[in-house]
C-alpha cells in the first residue's frame, strides 16, 4: 500500500470530485421537491442531515477512473443518495432509531406514520427521475440493489436466535445492507464504460462494501462514544451479532460462552456484561479475525482496480478502500 | 342506464374475463416468490387473503373493449395487485389495522417491522418484473401513480384539524388513493390500443375510482357490519372525515356542529355519538350529497366509454360504474 494511504481523510477522497458533490445537493432538492408543506417541511430536515455523500463520491471517482462520460452523472448521483436516504429513514423506523448522523430521526421527530410514508415517497421519487434518464439498464440495477436491500433486512430481523448467525450469513446481510448500494454507485458510474472496466468497478464497490461494513462492525467493539458519535457496545446492547462475535464464540471456553448467553438473555444489558464480552471477543481473537477479512476484502478490491488505467481518481479510489478500513468513525 | 344493469355482481363483470383472472394467482406467487422463509411464509399470508382482483379485472376488461392486443397483459395484470398489496401492506402499518379482508393484517401477526419491510420487498419486486418488461411507458404510469399515493397518504396524516378538511382536499385524496391506480389499471390495459382509446380508458378509471371511493365512504355511513364486515361509523370512531360530513358540515345549526365537534374532542368516542352525527350527516343532507357526486363520476366514467365500439367487455366495464356506486359491501 503506497505510504500516504495511512491517515486519510475523507476531505482528500473527495477533492478531485469536490464540485461535482457540491452540485449533488442541488439536484437531490430538486428530485425531491413536494409542493405539500408537510412534505416539504420533512425534506429540509433530511436535506440538513445530508451525510458523507459517500456513494456519490464512488461514483464520480468511479466514472472519471473509468474514462466514461456521461452527461446522466449528476442525476445519477443524487438518484443512488434519495435511494440511500429512503433506505436509512425506513431502517429508522423499523429499527425504532432516535438517532441518525446526530440528528434525530424522522420517527423520532414526527412518527412512525412519517417514516414510512416519506420512505416511499422518496423511493418513488427516485424510480421517477431514473425512468426520465430514459434507459433500463440503471432501473435494472437499482430494482435488484433495493430488492437485496428488502431481503437482508428480513434476513436481520428473522435472526431471533442470534448467537446461532453464521459467517455466511452474516456476509449475506452485510452484502445486502451495505456492499450491494456500494456496488451499484460505482457500476452506475461506469455505465457508459467498456465491460471489462464496468465489471472491475462493480467488483470493486462490492469488496469495498463488505471491508467497509466489517470495519464499521469492528468500530462498534473498538471505539467509544466521543469518537463514532454512538456508545460503544450498542449491537451487543441491541442483541446484534457481528463478525468480532461470530469469530469469538467457537473460541471461548463454556464458562466464558455462558456470559455470552447471559447478554443475550437480558432484556436491557448494563454496561459491565458488555464491557465483559467486548474484553472476551477481544481475548479469544474476534476482533483480530474481524480485521483480516476486511483487509482480505481491502485486498480484494485493490485488485479489481488494476483493470482501469493509472490516475488521480484511481488513486482516490485506492485511498478509499485505506479510509474504509482504517477510520475510526 | 341498462335495465341488467342494478342488482350487478361482481362475478357478473369478472364472467368475461374469468379465465385470465384465475392465471393472476400463478403469475403474483411468481413475481414475489423469495427464498427465504420468512419471506415465503408472509407471501403465503398474502396470497391466501388475496381480494376481489379488482383492478386486474378492470384492466383486462379494458384490454378487450379497446381492441389492444397485448401478450405482456398478464404481467402487468399481477404487477399492479402486487403494487396494490404493497400499498395495503403499508397503510395498515401507517394506520396500525388488526383486520384486512377478514384477515389478520401483518403488522398484527407479525410486527410492525415486518410490514415495513415486506412493503419494500413487495415494491420492488413490482419494479424488477416491470424492468424486465422491458419497455418504460409502464414504468412511467406506475411510478407517478405510486408517488401520487404517497403524497395522498401524507395529506391524510397531515389533516390534522379534521373539520376543516374541504371537498377539494376530499377529491384530492381519494384520487391518490383510489382513483390514480384504477386509472393506471385501465391504462395499461390499453397501451397498444388507438391514442383516444387509451385516454378514454385512463379517465374511465378515473371517474370509476373516484365513485368507488365516494361509494365505500358512504358505506360507512349507511351499511351496518353484517353487510362490510366493518362497524358501521368506523370512519367518524377513527375521526376520518369524508364527504358526507364536510358536505352536512355547513348546513349543520350551531348546536348540532357542537356534537360533531364534541365528537371529534373524544380519544375513543362511543356508539351513541356516532350514531347521533351520522343521524345528523343524513338528515343535513350530507348522504345525499356524496351519493349526487358518486353518480356524477359515475356518468363521466359512462361518457368516457362512448370512445370505444360495442362490445361485451364495453358492457362489463358499464356494469362495473353500477356495481361501484349501487353495491352495499
Amino acid at each position: 500500500m503506497p505510504p500516504q494511504a495511512a491517515g486519510v481523510r475523507l476531505a482528500d477522497l473527495q477533492r478531485p470530485v469536490a464540485p461535482l458533490l457540491d452540485a449533488v445537493a442541488d439536484e437531490l432538492r430538486r428530485i425531491i421537491a413536494a409542493d405539500f408543506p408537510l412534505i416539504a417541511e420533512v425534506n429540509g430536515h433530511l436535506l440538513r442531515m445530508k451525510g458523507k455523500l459517500f456513494r456519490p463520491m464512488l461514483m464520480f471517482l468511479s466514472n472519471r477512473a473509468a474514462l466514461a462520460d456521461d452527461v446522466r452523472l449528476l442525476r445519477f448521483a443524487a438518484i443512488i443518495e434519495v435511494t440511500h436516504l429512503a433506505t436509512l429513514v425506513h431502517d429508522d423506523s423499523v429499527d425504532h432509531s432516535a438517532l441518525r448522523r446526530g440528528m434525530p430521526t424522522l420517527n423520532a421527530l414526527y412518527s412512525h406514520q412519517v417514516s414510512v410514508i416519506m420512505g416511499d415517497y422518496l423511493y418513488s421519487r427516485a424510480i421517477i427521475e431514473l425512468v426520465a434518464v430514459d434507459d433500463l439498464e440503471p432501473l435494472r440495477i437499482l430494482s435488484r440493489v433495493t430488492n437485496e436491500m428488502t431481503v437482508g433486512e428480513m434476513r436481520q430481523l428473522a435472526a431471533y436466535d442470534a448467537l446461532r448467525f453464521t459467517e455466511e450469513e452474516y456476509g449475506f446481510l452485510i452484502r445486502a445492507k451495505t456492499a450491494s448500494l456500494f456496488s451499484a454507485a460505482c457500476e452506475l458510474g461506469a455505465l457508459r464504460a467498456a465491460p471489462a472496466r464496468r465489471a472491475a468497478l462493480r467488483a470493486y464497490g462490492d469488496a469495498l462494501g463488505m471491508a467497509f461494513q466489517i470495519t464499521d462492525d469492528l468500530l462498534d467493539y473498538t471505539e467509544g462514544e466521543a469518537v463514532t458519535g454512538k456508545p460503544s457496545g450498542l449491537d451487543l446492547k441491541e442483541h446484534k451479532v457481528t463478525l468480532p462475535l461470530i469469530a469469538a464464540l467457537p473460541r471461548l471456553a463454556p464458562a466464558e460462552r455462558r456470559e455470552v448467553e447471559a447478554l443475550f438473555a437480558e432484556q436491557a444489558p448494563g454496561s459491565a456484561p458488555v464491557a465483559r464480552v467486548i474484553e472476551l471477543v477481544a481475548r479469544s481473537g474476534g476482533l483480530e479475525y474481524a480485521r483480516q477479512r476486511a483487509e482480505a476484502y481491502a485486498a480484494t478490491a485493490e485488485a479489481a482496480l488494476e483493470e482501469l488505467p493509472p490516475s488521480l481518481e484511481r488513486d482516490a479510489l485506492r485511498d478509499a478502500i485505506t479510509y474504509a478500513v482504517e477510520r475510526r468513525s
